[in-house]
C-alpha cells in the first residue's frame, strides 16, 4: 500500500509501505476513506517527538471501512464503516476502567502514528478495535466525521468538560486553532452566557465568531475585555489551546476566584505559576490528553447535524496528495488552513450518500 | 481592654486597646477564652502583608463567650459559648451562596486580624455573627476547639476535600506543620490506603506518625519512596502544605497521571509548572483559602472525641503572656512548637467542665 | 391596601387588608408591580392546605419595587426594582448553608402566601430580604420576570438539574403545564439529543413544541414512542410534572437502566413503586421543592433575552382584576390558560421601559 | 466434574456435570478453590427466577485458579489465583464504558449461575475474563476473599456509594444480613458520625455491633431511635437491605429532607411511595444491581487486612458437602448462618499461607 512514512526529522514521503495485517485477536484492519493532519504530526516531522521511530506511518485520525477483524472482535465486522479514534484502549487496565483511555497502561493510549503505524495510509491496523472504532452511519460525510477522531473530543473533554462549563458562564478560549475552535463549538452545549475567543490571527478570530464566539480579542486586548465583561471579577472558565507559557499565564490572570483553567495545549516547555497570587484564589487547573470517552455522544450529535464539524475544514485533497496537504497545513499562517482533509478520490458527496441510502 | 497590637513591622505589643462595640446589627462581641497564633501572624509582623494597617489587633482564631449581639443576630445570644471562625461571611454575595465564604465579596472573607481588629485580645467584634460563630458545647476543651477556627478546616477543605481523597488512595502530605498535620488527621476520614508525610524536621515527622501517617520521609527521600510504594505510578493525591516553590514542584512530580495536587501552602513567590511533562498527565491542581463550610461537621466530630485536635498543641500560655507565646512560636525549629494556645488564667480544665455541667 | 385574602375554603376576595410593615431588621416591604397565580393557590382555595390560616393574603410570586428596608438589609434599598423569590431563606441554618433554601429551618422556606401574607396584594413584606429578593434591571418586562419567582427555577432545579440532563440525552417531560414547559425550556441549556413532551391537552403539547420539544405524545402513546426512539432502552431522564400516581408510574416505566426520574409534581396521594422491576435497574429518583439557588443565573439569561419566559403568559390582567384572573386560571382546560399575570394598570411596556431608562 | 445442578424448582443436587471448556477467545476456565451461597440461589431453587433453565450449575461467587485462558485474554494466565466477580463485563457496550458492568448489554451482567453455568462446581467457565477476574495474592484467605465476589461490592456500591455517605453522617442500615453487614462495614470508610443497624434477629444485631454499628434497633423501635438521635430531623442516609415493601417504606420515613435512600434489597413485589409526603423533601432514592467496579479497591483493603470480611463467615464446608451447606444456609434463622463458605478439602489456612510466602 501507499502511506506517509516518517523517515527521520524533516524527511517524510508518500511511499510504498508494507500492508498491515492482524497481529492480535482484538485487532481490525481498516481501509482509509479519509484522514487529516494534526499539529502533532508537524512536531514529529520536526524531530520533537523522539519516541517515533523512523519508518513509522504517521497519522492518528481517520474514517474508513473495516476489511478484516480479529477473532475476539465483537463490535464491528468487515464492511462496517467506522470512525478511528486517535486513542486506543485495552479496556481492562486501571485507567480504562475509569474511561481514562488516554492513560491506558495496557498497551493503548495514543499509539497510532506514534508507537505503531498510523492512519495516513491506504490501510491501518487498529488495536483493541472494540473500544477504538466507532460505527459510522453511511450518511455522515467522512470529511466531517474525521474531525471526531481527535479534534472535537479533545476540545470537548479536555477543554469544556474539564473546565466544567455551566449555563450562564463567561468562557474564554485562548487560541482559535482547530482544537480551540472545537472547544468554542462544544462549549455551547452547556449554554454559557458568553464565549470570548482570543487569538492573533484575524482569520481564526473570524472562524471563532462563525462557530459561536460572542466576542473576540487579541491576547493584548483580552485581559481588559474580560475584566470589563465580568465587572472586574474574571472569567468562570478559561481554556488554554495554544501550548505556550505566555498563553497559559494569561489564562491564569483572566480567571475569577473559584474558576477553572483547563489546559488543552501541547506544551514544549515550562510555565510560571504565580502561586503568590493564586494560592488564595480557589482555582482549579486541569491538564490532559483526550480520552475519547465522549466520541459516541459527539457522533450522535454529528449524525443529527447538531455539530458544525465541517466548518473547520478549509482544504480537501485526495489521499495521494498527502505531501501537498502537509505543505498547505504547515504554512497555515499563509494558507489560512484550519483542518485539511484527505480522502478517497473524487466522489461527489451527495452521490456517495445517495448510493449509501 | 488588653490586646496584641501591630504597630508596624517587627513592632507588636500586648497593650491597652479600645474596647470593641457593636457597629452593625449583624455583629457580636465575644470575650476571648482562648486564642492561638498562626504562621500568617508572623508574616504580618515581618511586614509581608502590607494591607494590615498599624494599630490593628492581630489574630483570627478564638474560642469565647458572646457578651453582646446586634439586633439582627438570630443564631447566638449573650452567654453562648462559641467558636470564632477565621472567615467572616456576609451570607448573601455570589460566593457565600455557594459556601465559598473565603471569597466573600460582601465585606467578609479573611478580615479578622487583617482588615479589622482580631482575636488576640480580651474582646473581639465578630461581623456577620450568624455565619461566623459556631455554638460550642461547654464540655469541649477550648484549647482543642480553637484549632477548628482555621487549622483543621484548612487542612480538611483545601487539602483533603480539594484533593478528593478516596478509600484506598495513596496520599502524600508535603509539610508536617500544623496545617499539614491537620490534613493528615482528616485525610483518614476517607480511609486512604496509606498516608506518606514529608518534612525535614524529625519532630514533625514523629508528630505525623502519631496522627496517623503510615510512612515518613524527607523531601530528598520522598520521590523514591512514593515511586516504590505505588509501583512507579505516583500518588493519587499530593497535598502541598509548605508554601515554597520547591515543595510545590516536588508535589507535581510525585502525583500519578489522573491524580490531584491540592495546594494548601501560602506562597510568597512563583513556582515553575513543568507543562512539558504535565500537559499529558490529566492532573487536577487546586489552590484555595479556607471557606470553613466544614466547621460544623468537624465540630461534631470533636465533640464526639473523634478528632485529635489537641495533639497539635505543644504549649499553653495565659492571654497576658502573649509576647512570650509569640517568642516560642516564632522559634519553632528550636522550641518544637506546633500550636501554642493562649487562654484564660488558670482554670483546671476538668473543673471548668464540671462547673459548666 | 387591597389584597387577595383567603377567608376559608372556596372563599377568597380582593379586599382591604392591613398594610404590611417591617417586623425584623432583615425584612423589606415591596410594592407589587406584577404577580401571578400558581396551581398551589388553587389547592389552598380548595382547602387542601390546612396550615394556611383564614385571613392570609395568597401568592408567592411577584416583581416589585422596594419601598422600605430593615436596618440589617444590605443588598437592596428603597427604590430598587426586585424579583421576589417564592422561597425565603434565613441564610444561616444547615440547609441554607448548602443552598437548600426550600428546606430552611430558620424561619424561611415556602412561607409567602402560606404561613405569612403573600404577594397577591399591593404591598408585601418579604423576610430575609437579602437572600429572598433579586435586583431586577428596569429593562426586563415584569410579566416575564415574574415567571422566575417560582416556575422557572422549579422546572430547572427540580426537573433539569436533579434529573442531570446531559448533552445528547433523551429527555421526557410528562406534563406540559407551566412547570413542565419551564423544564422543557431549560432542559435545552444542556443540549439534550431530543425532548419528548407528554400531555393530554393539544394546546399544551403545541406550547411544548414551540418551547423546543422535538416530539409530543399523549400518555397512552408515550411508552411506545420512547421505546421506539431509544431502541427499546428507555429515556435517560424523565421529569414528572403532573403530580399524579399514574403519571409517576408511567415515568418509572419509560426510564432506561441507569437513568434518572426527577419528580417535580405536587402529589396529593401515594404512588406504587414497582421495586420488583426497578431494584435491578440502577435508577435514581429525586423529589424536591424548589430552592431558587439558580435564580441569579436564570435572571441573567432572561436579561440577555435567552430565556423564553414570556411564551408561557397567555393572559394579563390589572391587579384589581384578581378575581377574574382566578376564574380564567382555574378553568385552564376551557380557557387555555398557562400563566396569567396581573400587573399595574395599563402602562404600555415600551413606554414603561423608556421611562425607566 | 461435580457441580450443584438446578434440576427445576426444589430440585438441586451435587452431581456429575460436563467439564466446561473455552468457547470464546475472551473466556477463562477456573478451578474453584472456594465458593459460597447467596440468598438469590435460594430464590432460584424456589422457582422464583424463571429465566434459569433446568440443568444450570448455580453460584456466582468464587475464588480459584486459572487452568486455561482464551487467546484474547491478556490479564491472567494459567496458574494465576483469582477472584471471580459475580458480574461479567463485555467491556465495550455503553454501560461497560461507564463501569456500569451490572447493566452490560454486550453479553455480560449477572450471568453466572443464572444464564450460564456458575461457580458451585469444581470448574467454571468465566466469560470476558479480563474484566471479570481479579488477581488474588496467595496470602489472602479464600474464605475471606470469596465475600468480595458479590457481598462486599454490593453493600459498598449499591448501599454506601449510592447513598453518598459523608463524614459525620447518621447512617441507618435496615437489614443486617450479609449484604447489610457489608454495608455497615464499608460505610465506615467514610467516617459517618454514627451507624444504626435495624433488624429483628438478635444474632444479626450482635454481628452488626461487632462490625461497627453504634446503635441497634428492631424495626418497631427504629423510627423513634433515629428521630431521637437526630433531633427529629431524620438520617442522612438510609440503606435498605431487606427487600420487602414494609422495610422500604420504613426507610423513606426515617430519612431527613435532602437525604438519601439507597435500596440494596432484592424485591419480589411493589412498595408504596408516599409522594404526598415525600414530593417536598428533596429526597434521592437509588436502586441497583452491583457493578463490581469497586472490587480492586476492596481487594486492596482486604489484602492490607483493613476489611473485616471474614467476620461474616459463620460456617465452612468442603465443596462436596454442598447439599449440607445449602441446608444450613436455608435455615439461617435456626442455624445463625450469615455466609457459609465451601472450599477445597482441609488445608490449614496458616499452612497454606506459609507455603505461599
Amino acid at each position: 500500500m501507499k502511506a506517509l512514512v516518517f523517515n527521520g526529522p524533516d524527511r517524510a514521503a508518500w511511499q510504498e509501505a508494507r500492508d498491515p495485517g492482524i497481529q492480535e485477536p482484538t485487532d481490525a484492519i481498516v481501509r482509509v476513506e479519509a484522514t487529516t493532519i494534526c499539529g502533532t504530526d508537524l512536531h514529529i516531522l520536526a524531530g520533537d517527538v523522539p519516541d517515533v521511530p523512523p519508518g513509522t506511518v504517521l497519522g492518528h485520525e481517520a474514517v474508513g471501512r473495516v476489511v478484516e477483524a480479529g477473532s475476539a472482535v465483537r463490535g464491528v465486522r468487515p464492511g462496517d464503516r467506522v470512525l478511528v479514534s486517535c486513542i486506543s484502549a485495552c479496556g481492562h487496565c486501571r485507567y480504562c476502567r475509569e474511561a481514562a483511555y488516554g492513560q491506558c497502561t495496557g498497551g493503548g493510549g495514543w499509539i497510532l502514528g506514534h508507537l505503531i503505524d498510523g492512519t495516513q495510509a491506504e490501510f491501518v491496523r487498529v488495536p483493541f478495535a472494540d473500544l477504538s472504532l466507532h460505527s459510522l452511519p453511511e450518511a455522515v460525510p467522512a470529511k466531517e466525521a474525521v474531525l471526531l477522531s481527535d479534534i472535537f473530543p479533545t476540545g470537548y473533554e479536555v477543554g469544556v468538560l474539564n473546565g466544567r462549563v455551566r449555563p450562564g458562564d463567561t468562557v474564554v478560549v485562548v487560541g482559535a486553532g482547530p482544537v480551540g475552535l472545537a472547544a468554542i463549538a462544544t462549549a455551547q452545549l452547556f449554554s454559557p452566557g458568553r464565549i470570548v475567543a482570543v487569538d492573533l490571527a484575524p482569520i481564526r478570530l473570524e472562524a471563532a465568531k462563525q462557530l459561536g464566539a460572542d466576542a473576540i480579542a487579541t491576547a493584548a486586548e483580552s485581559e481588559a475585555l474580560v475584566a470589563d465583561l465580568t465587572g472586574g471579577l474574571g472569567a468562570d472558565v478559561v481554556i488554554e489551546a495554544v501550548g505556550q507559557a505566555a498563553s497559559f499565564e494569561l489564562c491564569t490572570r483572566m480567571v475569577r476566584p473559584g474558576g477553572h483553567v483547563a489546559n488543552v495545549g501541547v506544551h514544549g516547555g515550562p510555565a510560571t505559576l504565580h502561586l503568590e497570587d493564586l494560592w488564595i484564589r480557589n482555582l482549579t487547573l486541569t491538564t490532559g490528553l483526550v480520552d475519547t470517552f465522549s466520541t459516541p455522544t459527539l457522533l450522535g450529535m454529528l449524525t443529527d447535524r447538531r455539530l458544525p464539524a465541517g466548518a473547520l475544514v478549509t482544504h480537501t485533497f485526495e489521499l495521494g496528495q498527502m505531501e501537498a496537504a502537509y505543505d498547505v497545513f504547515s504554512r497555515a499562517a499563509d494558507t489560512g488552513a484550519l483542518k485539511v482533509v484527505l480522502g478517497e478520490p473524487q466522489h461527489d458527496e451527495l452521490t456517495l450518500r445517495a448510493a449509501a441510502a
